[in-house]
């Protein structure tokens, strides 16, 4: 294989970076911390969007864009939000570039210094509730339901592909509503739309939860989590959905007219996923021979291998294979045949391996002689020599039973690591080897710190889906009464 | 009428203000020269992308990401490109905001100044070539064919929305092949996927030429352009594909090995176009009652509106309109079912002209009983009343008659002004007057400029596939010999 990937058991963080870079993901640009995203990874972000985008618009969601730049001035009036965000962003403070007068290359025009700096958006709340404030007069206006989808910049100090990274893709949705309960309803839709996003088109079995106050988005009330376990048993977080409440309808006195014509303040929500999604479909499906895709976001979901040694052996095996593909995309099936001619098969089944392409077919002059083709799947990686006749029937439930096997695999994974821990010596040794927790917490921010403090562990989230429970105990760290278990895990 | 918009006779500028904010497509923003695209612009912008991706995509083009951020050196390595963008961009100096120690908000942290400026991409050849350099080593990585949506930063000083903006939307592709020709070949092919696009989806008559040198691209050898008439006759550049020769792989010295094994410089192309084509599609169609949208680009093809004065009426007529919005559906017209209960019906039918919509039905108790509804077009603003049996197959045949209509129309108002002209005298006035002129042109930049000093007019095209005149003659202002007219207008 030309592309060896390191084995998840010799360093599972090298194996992810491995991944990223050999199967043509993504790679580090000369811009610190900012990534290139390569064709076949941003196929893969492409049809996320587009199934995201879908899902958004059918709860009545509307695209538009807002402008990268927020003033410097928007950014400091939500106190919260400056706090969490100003540590970490790209500031735009001149317009022109200039000819060094000492000979040295081109040089910041010191003319051209911008009367208030502009902050390249971490997010974009704050430019967004300057503009609600002219779309709201009265009840009637309500509510706005915009998302758009654009690049945001934190200044992160480590960075890792796609996980992590300066510059990133994402989605942000921000609605205004005339109550607290509509606004709330809100965001709980969306977090359960990022659910069942996450559930069935990634194949990613989450945990719906609040986060605690800690964890908490800047300047939210409530924020709500989708938190996905990767094969190291650590945690990461896929999905975020705020109630923000009124703070930036005060920030930026946006206020409506309600019917009996009193003025009311505005509620709100937030809600993205970004290009960290790629982050959890790598870590939660990959093996050691490379990417597995599930199928409802794979850009080739069956490639066609040729095997033959003359030409018009190659020859009658494509043109069948060409038969095969038209049957396969009326069927609305992405197919590819690799027909490069200086490449040898077995190369070819590891290249296709490495790029998680679901179900592989290979035919050879024996193959076509018998009426047969070889069916292998990625996700097992099974083969099966099987009749050619009715194929267009098998690959697509064959791809199904891939979608949902993917999903089982990860769930049971996740199943058998998360456990109740009632021990706090029992928690130290079990958080390192990677288990989700589920521990009685006292409900104080500093008996969280002391926990983060000692093991790096975080509440994940307080889950309203699964894993609920809802009982008397006591904190596993403080021994103070506590009226459930929430989630601990290291997180990503 | 709710919105009154100037009519074009009395302020055509002030026309095409008031059709963007009145029509809900954009409103400036608190940042200088940025836009809000605004969800009814915005669903317009999509189908546009989605037109532009399908076909970019169908000549083996993919899409993938580049940085937001290009470090400053590498503005500067191509000469002519700094030249063409250090005056207009906008330059991040630092990663940080912190509290003023002397309490006045937030400021800049000094102590966070980077290292290297970074540059909001203003176009991103420099950092796309200093990627493309690890993506080829042999002829066998050729061609590149890449695209990628995103927003980029051109700080100018007058902005108008869509237009002129300093951050707008686009697409920009960057090709990189193995000899000059397939890149001139490619940077043709793109220019006629833009003329496809423009004349069959924006019914948009464009001329597609050569720009002359004093036009084309910062660091390219030959410009290819789309040019478009508004309705006061001035040009617009609609799209342009540049033929970029190896001045960015000899800037980034990307080499590949031949198949004879020699080191070569790869040859580029890169096209694009913008959210401009947002302000051509205004200024093209629109008339004294609002926009005017090709069906192929309309959000809404058709709008419902019910009349009616009792509640039983209403809810006849529109059980009505829905089961005609489904069978519309069905055959992949976008519906929409005005039944808002505050408002009138002409105020409805005002609105839904300014907002452009191609199609409106509207229905009475009277056509109820009758079988009938009154079917309004858009674009001519006739009106007729027809049977409802059968709408479903009149509908689609009308957004066909009516998306060959605008284009007749508009290709009508072109064709009449478009002229040869010889005479100095005349040009200057008529130029002024907004036409098109097909004029002799002695092929140098010292008369182009002369010309653009007196008149303001600039070489629009080199024609290539329409008004092409190849003939001898002799140039409108020096006398000297030429080989051929080109277009002179005054452009936006």
């Amino acid at each position: 294989m030309a592309k060896e990937v390191t084995s998840r058991a010799d360093n599972y963080s090298q194996w992810y970076n491995d991944l990223v870079v050999k199967a043509d993901l993504a790679e580090q640009s000369a811009v610190r911390g900012c990534m290139v995203i390569k064709p076949y990874g941003y196929a893969i972000w492409e049809k996320m969007q587009g199934i995201l985008d879908g899902m958004f618009k059918r709860t009545g969601v509307q695209n538009a864009y807002f402008p990268l730049f927020i003033p410097k001035s928007f950014f400091s009036r939500e106190a919260e939000h400056v706090a969490g965000f100003a540590k970490e962003c790209a500031v735009v403070t001149h317009h022109r570039l200039m000819n060094d007068p000492d000979g040295n290359g081109v040089v910041v025009d010191p003319d051209a210094k911008l009367e208030e700096e502009l902050v390249v958006r971490p997010t974009s709340e704050t430019i967004i509730w300057s503009v609600y404030k002219n779309w709201v007069t009265s009840w009637r206006d309500l509510p706005i339901l915009c998302n758009q989808w654009c690049n945001v910049v934190r200044w992160e100090m480590r960075t890792r592909p796609f996980l992590r990274t300066a510059e990133f893709l994402w989605q942000e949705g921000h609605t205004a509503h005339a109550t607290a309960e509509e606004a709330q309803a809100k965001a709980v839709e969306m977090v359960h739309v990022y659910a069942d996003f996450a559930r069935n088109v990634m194949a990613l079995p989450v945990i719906i939860g609040h986060k605690s106050p800690n964890e908490r988005f800047a300047g939210a009330l409530d924020t709500l989590t989708i938190e996905a376990m990767m094969q190291d048993g650590k945690a990461l977080q896929a999905g975020t959905s705020h109630f923000l409440g009124q703070n930036f309808a005060k920030s930026f006195d946006v206020q409506y007219t309600d019917k009996e014509g009193q003025q009311q303040y505005v509620w709100a929500t937030s809600w993205g996923v970004s290009t960290r999604l790629m982050g959890a479909l790598i870590m939660a499906h990959g093996d050691d021979n490379g990417l597995v895709l599930p199928p409802a976001l794979a850009p080739i979901q069956v490639v066609m291998v040729p095997i033959y040694r003359a030409e018009e052996e190659r020859s009658a095996v494509i043109a069948k294979f060409e038969a095969v593909k038209a049957a396969l995309e009326a069927k609305g099936v992405s197919v590819k045949i690799d027909d490069r001619d200086t490449l040898r098969p077995g190369f070819k089944f590891a290249e296709w391996e490495l790029k998680g392409v679901p179900v592989r077919l290979a035919m050879g002059a024996r193959d076509l002689a018998a009426g047969t083709v070889e069916v292998a799947r990625r996700d097992d990686l099974s083969k099966e020599t099987m009749p050619l006749e009715g194929i267009e029937e098998h690959i697509p439930a064959l791809l199904d039973s891939i979608q949902k096997g993917i999903y089982d695999k990860a769930a049971a994974f996740r199943d058998s690591r998360v456990e109740k821990c009632d021990s706090w010596e029992e928690f130290k040794e079990k958080i390192q080897q990677g288990r989700f927790l589920l521990c009685h917490w006292d409900g104080t921010a500093e008996t969280e710190q002391k926990i983060k403090d000692e093991t790096k562990a975080t509440i994940r989230c307080i889950p309203v889906d699964s894993y609920v429970c809802e009982e008397e105990g006591v904190d596993i760290y403080s021994g103070k009464p506590s009226k459930g278990r929430v989630v601990f895990a290291i997180s990503y």
